[in-house]
């Protein structure tokens, strides 16, 4: 019951978070097809942070069905990456148009990187929760894809300075290895499917 | 309990969608009821948007009651549905002063097309997931309310430079067709519900 | 199930009405304790309308504990109240600092009045989808305070042109008797709580 | 079933709060660094608003898990917990750029002081409801951290005209000893647990 309560309010916050950037795409002025094109890059990045915050829910999703107890502890570390993902449709609303901009795109992969970050200590105070032999801790093995995100952020930030639209190919490329689903959380939940048969 | 999940994000997604609309309805600076005038379109959009949302949600609902597996490609698959519904209440903010012009009336059509062509790829998901023997392969059946709009949507689109009038009644036409409950999957349910009993 | 779903939503949406309304509610320019002075009458609205959306959460919490069954007509007429409902922001934005006009405090009183009609007809789609003899056509009764809002909300109208601050006065009256919880609902959930023993 | 929907109620509301503040945060219109400069005090507010709704919602969830009763009256007291909260990102959009001025600074101080007596109210009206002899009343005990926050709050309040740097200071420390999980209901949720093994 517990963890159903974490999993709605998590739900709640970022069903909020992935609608409220859409009040940054306001109609254009006028009433053509060509008035638009503004709107492309900030179209863009909606896209890219809608994805962001869809691949978190995803992965918070599978996180969550194989975890048996929560304690205060995750309960914050919860609260801590919700903080980061709230900030990500201010920095959306500051790269869309600034595309070519070190300052915005650095900024972004700072609000990338905080959220992986809090992720990962997310997992830390579930596996402390729910201990070495559980179903979670047999479910994360080592977390390859977690590490690597957080490795390209970093490198994307760094080169954010010099070439910011590499660091926004970065972030794409990231979203794109992510779009796979997570495939250590679906074997263990299929095990468990199928013991239930 | 996945199940449970996915249909709370939706519901929260929706539920946020349909009211950050109303938000795109300020109130008159004049005091007269002659002021609300200017207002009559932007109500008649928000009410076409309003029920087009709660005829995704009602369908959502009707759907997701005779599933009985989810999968990772169906958590996608929603959220692509939840990335086009996303986008009606720009794209309602955008035509509600515009009702005459092509533009605007097109692009709004090209939202309903995209809800309409994503809701048949989560159906198609759902049917991978679940199977050809499954309750919801019998409720399905031959899909042709879910045809005949993505049809409209389509004409509506190709019409909307010519006389944008007539999309907006297309539209309109749509939702009527849509405001009639899905029988196909309430005599599955009720079939459901008098075997429990 | 399918209770619990249409619950979930409504929650959603009332949740996000009752804190979109804030939004109205800029802080004042200046930094001293009178520059809020000009928030009263909004913040007074603001109250108002709060409690008329927590009168109708609390209604329907109880309305849908002693409701057995949905039907399509049910979620069709609740999501024309959750429309009646979503009107209340720009309504409240309207008449907050026009409490003297009597268009605004006249509009108000027709989305309170269309609010009181729509969850009447909720009741009638329910008590049809649950028959005669249902606990939910035991708990209603004859609905006097009900029909006693509704013909208060027409006479406020009616006097909305001539003296608007009556009518606001009136508004207040009928939040204040909804105020004390409906008896007749708590009435059958405590037999119920009371056989479980 | 009933307080599953005065939880999921309460998540929606705090979460569309804690994300609705997120609007304050608007993307700065240069593309420097130094450009979020005038930022940071609002991003401080912001972080402290967040913790602050984060707390309440801990104590919320910590709260309702001990309770086995709801009634009428603590429906009431918990909208109007909720009415408070609500209130937290207009005095954070107030305090926000005024750290330095004593109405922004007194006026959070008040918000803070009505939630936290809001609080306790809902407390009194879930031990009438649930009984002296309940889980509930045994994981309170005496609320020792509760009545030290109230007392803090005033004093702050009381401290505003004069250094209202000094009232934040207080503001921030009653933030960080409720950061510390409630131990109290963890011990009786613990005793649960380990009766259900």
């Amino acid at each position: 019951m517990s963890k159903n309560r974490l999993e709605d309010f998590t739900d709640a916050v970022i069903a909020v978070l992935i609608t409220i950037m859409v009040l940054n795409l306001r109609p254009p002025d006028g009433v053509h097809v060509s008035d638009l094109r503004p709107l492309v890059p900030k179209v863009s990045v909606y896209l890219l942070s809608f994805v962001f915050l869809g691949i978190y829910w995803n992965n918070h999703h599978h996180l969550l069905q194989v975890v048996d107890r929560i304690s205060g502890g995750v309960l914050w570390a919860n609260l801590h990456l919700l903080l980061w993902l709230s900030l990500t449709p201010v920095a959306a609303a500051w790269m869309g148009p600034h595309l070519h901009d070190s300052a915005p795109v650095g900024v972004y992969g700072v609000v990338l990187l905080g959220s992986g970050v809090a992720f990962t200590i997310l997992t830390r105070a579930l596996l402390a929760a729910n201990g070495e032999g559980s179903r979670l801790a047999q479910a994360l093995g080592n977390d390859r894809k977690g590490t690597l995100s957080i490795a390209a952020y970093v490198s994307a930030i760094a080169v954010s300075p010099f070439v910011p639209v590499l660091s926004v190919a970065v972030y794409v490329a990231v979203a794109a290895i992510w779009l796979i689903p997570d495939r250590r959380m679906e074997r263990v939940i299929a095990v468990d499917v199928d013991e239930l048969d």
